[in-house]
């Protein structure tokens, strides 16, 4: 068909016949009580599908050729056309112009996050399906924070939170049989992202860590200040890998403990948690005549940027004996649990005290769609609120015991989801996500103009440029002389994939890695998630690169 | 059309020829790579085209016939549906099935905001349009945390925050010109709901109130305890009227400031903050020898319960003078800047240095989409994070200043919104809404049995069941009788909202208010923005309510 979207079944008439989307939007009452009401006629509804049809497909089809991330000055050329300010008193455009107007003149400029060579990001394509769920969605438009809007959906929420929290956690059938529909439990909550969920997660610790005693009414009452000196301490911290997620480091500047208390633990050669490291840590701050208190330490399933999982069942073990709250940053790797081929890649998360997980990533979600899990059923009773229009004690309004208020019901986007794909299905994907990964592996090990900086654990993997003559220099040279070289190589793959992003054939981000021996690496990072992208796209993305070095090199 | 959704168009066969919905779903990995794929063929798109039309009439047409809350014995009927907490290793359903599921199993027992007759919260009807452009944004499936992810809908998101900003703070042109696309600049934010655009106006606040000085790097950094030792403080507080949302003093407690440190000032008797109050209040809490800090004022342009817009004007006056942060948490009523004849109403809110707003509420937006202003364009400059692999220092992406990070594109919602409808077109519903409020006003006040207990400002009213002999003898009656008969009033207004709720044809929802001179007043509250809802539907509802009361008042 068409792709310029012009002609076709793709553009229903702008000047069509339904007061929803014709002549006289919302220029007077009556027009505009059109647009709230049920379609009651068939010519009414059939506008309203064709343009659905419009969005399913004139959408994918300008998306088709390029990736389209683009140099900044072009950037900086679309940022004119975007210099309105003013909200106009009259309707400007009808729906169908509008589609139009994103068809053409902003989808053209979005990012090709479902082409297979956007290898750059944990964000990907997402099956249709997902498209329709959230329409339905948006088309029921609930909202979970009471029963009182929402209903049915609290409790189906319910449900699929049990489904994750058992896989997750996989206690027995009776506890789940008790806790699942049991108004005073809460197994997990849907917040919007990572960040929250980490947060969440984090804001129960610390209220766990300070909680009321005969002469204070706890952390959340009285404040991180009164806390400390209730429980006669001198400060808070937060202990995480240097891989950490920044969300972290924000969670404890929001929640008042202080970004700086979040403290980096060492990691091993694998950019997983140094666990001896840690423990001499955690023995340090919390020996005789300690002042320092740890809320809670957080393990990671899936760094951000090498996709390492720590060491989950020993940190677990030195949470338990040393008390502390332990959090699982499985924001990327945690739908690995579907995967019965990988699912050991995670052991130990179900010693885990919360855990993060988002939707939107590798459950396909669409954006928007973080998740955090506790372990046990009352752990976010430490962040309980209550108000006298809504959310009375005792019923089960999920919005008692949730850092966000209103939100829609993304739990039946992942409730249909689980439905239509099955774990199988996604076990389907994650396996093919990490074996390419592997693959790729391969290929890099076998091209002499790359280097393999990280193998991947799950399916995220970093290497970078660094010709054989570089490698044998580097290898011989002393620390000085390592440190020169590198700071060139920074330079020439920093370049590689600029030039790359802005031909917007294909996508790999970069990243800096802090080596063992304390050298900052740039690395080229690729995240394998997208089931289309294989091996020989795979290669192409490494022919591009290895080129576009060659001619930046001959400049 | 036939309504059961179980022939006709609206109901494709559950085994389709597509493989996107078709027989072998997800069973292997070919079939699997077809949910990923752009559908090609003709016969696959109309397939999924079908769908949709599922979706967007077969689910109305289920909503039709009730309000849909029913009583708590139903709800645990409905829960024991719901207790499946496997995720089973096979694809279970089709989309087609899981979709038809939602419009059989699920829909029936949602409740129907949509409904003219749901009044009871600030969740109603959207336009049709809404779901539209809900669907493109999770087709494009677009992350806003960075330009690598979002690239024209960061810049676009970046024109959309400037005109909602220019309606709130109306300054100049050359303002907007200067900071509209700005990389430095923020002139607010997208977040998931009001509660989260407190939480971040506050976080902004709390660390403006304790930057950094020669020897304290701040209290993002350092911590709430540090904050109050190097600024020579033992408390800091933030203070509201009692009418202040929850969400206030939940942020109070997520930031470490502590919640019982948010302070509830009096109301006056349109349950306004009490103006001398609040400057009493700062006065003692700030005088010669304090050692206290008030981080903000949050006024509220439009509370929760009754509506009322608090004098904005005196308390950006009252913060101005004193050097206070001044919040304004018009979540509820910030749409109505949109209407000449009303925008009045909020007269003062261009002094804030912040300011809440719903896109869920007023704004006529699917679930999920809270914002955040502020006056000054560097004031998210408090709260910046960056990391490495993303969020570089200087670049404009937006998950720098924010207090999520990935996150969709709810921002082109309100754009192509705000063009459709025009700001007239959102005036003609504020319009509506309050000057049905006023009607319902008067016809309560013509019915006897009822009282209205605070007529409206904006759309919100609040009543109650109270026969002319009660009132006659609260009129008369000495404190102790009155907290009687009140407690009495309060048994029958909390009896007759229920048992209206559980009828299903319509829905008020009631709250408690503490009168001037102190006694809990249960009363019923609608929220009159359906535009839908008519006097003619009001008063229909008031004839459930006075029919209720009489049985129950038989029996």
């Amino acid at each position: 068909m068409n792709t310029n979207g012009t002609n076709g079944t793709h553009r229903p008439a702008a000047h069509g016949t339904h007061a929803a989307a014709g002549r006289a939007l919302v220029a007077n009452w009556q027009t505009l009580q059109q647009v709230f009401i049920r379609p009651e006629n068939e010519a009414v509804r059939a506008t309203l599908v064709k343009y659905m049809e419009q969005i399913l497909f004139g959408l994918h089809d300008f998306l088709r050729d390029h990736v389209g991330i683009t140099e900044a000055k072009s950037l900086i050329k679309l940022s004119e056309r975007f210099q309105d300010s003013l909200i106009h008193e009259h309707p400007r455009r009808k729906l169908a112009e509008v589609i139009q107007g994103i068809i053409e003149d902003l989808a053209p400029y979005a990012v090709n996050v479902a082409s297979p060579y956007f290898v750059g990001h944990m964000t990907s394509a997402i099956p249709f399906f997902m498209v329709h769920l959230q329409t339905i969605v948006a088309a029921l438009n609930q909202n979970l924070v009471k029963l009182e809007t929402s209903k049915v959906f609290s409790i189906h929420e319910r449900q699929v939170l049990a489904k994750l929290h058992r896989r997750i956690f996989r206690r027995s059938a009776g506890f789940y049989r008790h806790h699942i529909q049991h108004p005073e439990s809460t197994l997990g909550c849907f917040v919007e992202d990572g960040t929250l969920a980490n947060l969440t997660a984090l804001w129960v610790a610390r209220n766990r860590c300070f909680p009321p005693t005969e002469d204070f009414d706890g952390v959340e009452s009285e404040g991180m200040a009164a806390a400390l000196a209730a429980h006669n301490t001198r400060r808070a911290v937060v202990l995480v890998s240097r891989m950490g997620h920044y969300s972290l480091r924000k969670a404890g500047g929001v929640l008042g403990i202080g970004n700086r208390n979040v403290l980096a633990i060492d990691t091993d050669d694998g950019y997983r948690i140094d666990v001896t490291a840690l423990q001499r840590v955690i023995r340090e701050l919390t020996g005789a005549g300690s002042d320092t208190r740890v809320i809670a330490v957080v393990g990671i399933a899936g760094t951000t940027e090498t996709g390492s999982v720590d060491d989950l069942t020993a940190i677990g073990d030195i949470c338990r004996r040393h008390g502390i709250h332990f959090h699982v940053d499985a924001a990327w790797g945690g739908p690995t649990l579907m995967s019965e081929r990988y699912a050991g890649l995670l052991k130990g998360i179900q010693t885990a005290d919360s855990v993060t997980i988002d939707g939107h990533k590798q459950f396909y979600m669409p954006m928007g769609c973080g998740m955090v899990y506790f372990r046990d059923p009352r752990a976010m009773d430490a962040v309980a609120y209550h108000a006298a229009y809504v959310n009375r004690p005792g019923s089960v309004d999920l919005g008692i015991k949730s850092l966000v208020g209103s939100r829609a019901a993304n739990s039946l986007i992942l409730g249909g989801a689980l439905d239509i794909m099955g774990a199988g299905g996604y076990a389907v994907l994650i396996d093919h996500g990490i074996e390419t990964a592997r693959i790729f592996a391969e290929t890099i090990r076998t091209r002499s103009v790359f280097e393999l900086i990280t193998p991947p654990v799950l399916n995220i993997i970093t290497y970078r440029i660094c010709p054989p003559e570089w490698q044998r220099r580097l290898s011989s040279a002393d620390k000085r002389t390592r440190r020169r070289l590198t700071s060139e190589l920074n330079r020439i793959n920093t370049a590689v994939q600029r030039l790359q992003r802005e031909a917007g054939n294909s996508f790999v981000s970069r990243t800096t890695l802090v080596s063992p021996d304390g050298l900052k690496t740039v690395v080229l990072r690729a995240v394998i998630m997208n089931p289309m992208t294989d091996a020989r796209i795979l290669s192409a993305i490494l022919d591009e690169q290895a080129s576009i070095f060659e001619v930046w090199q001959a400049a």
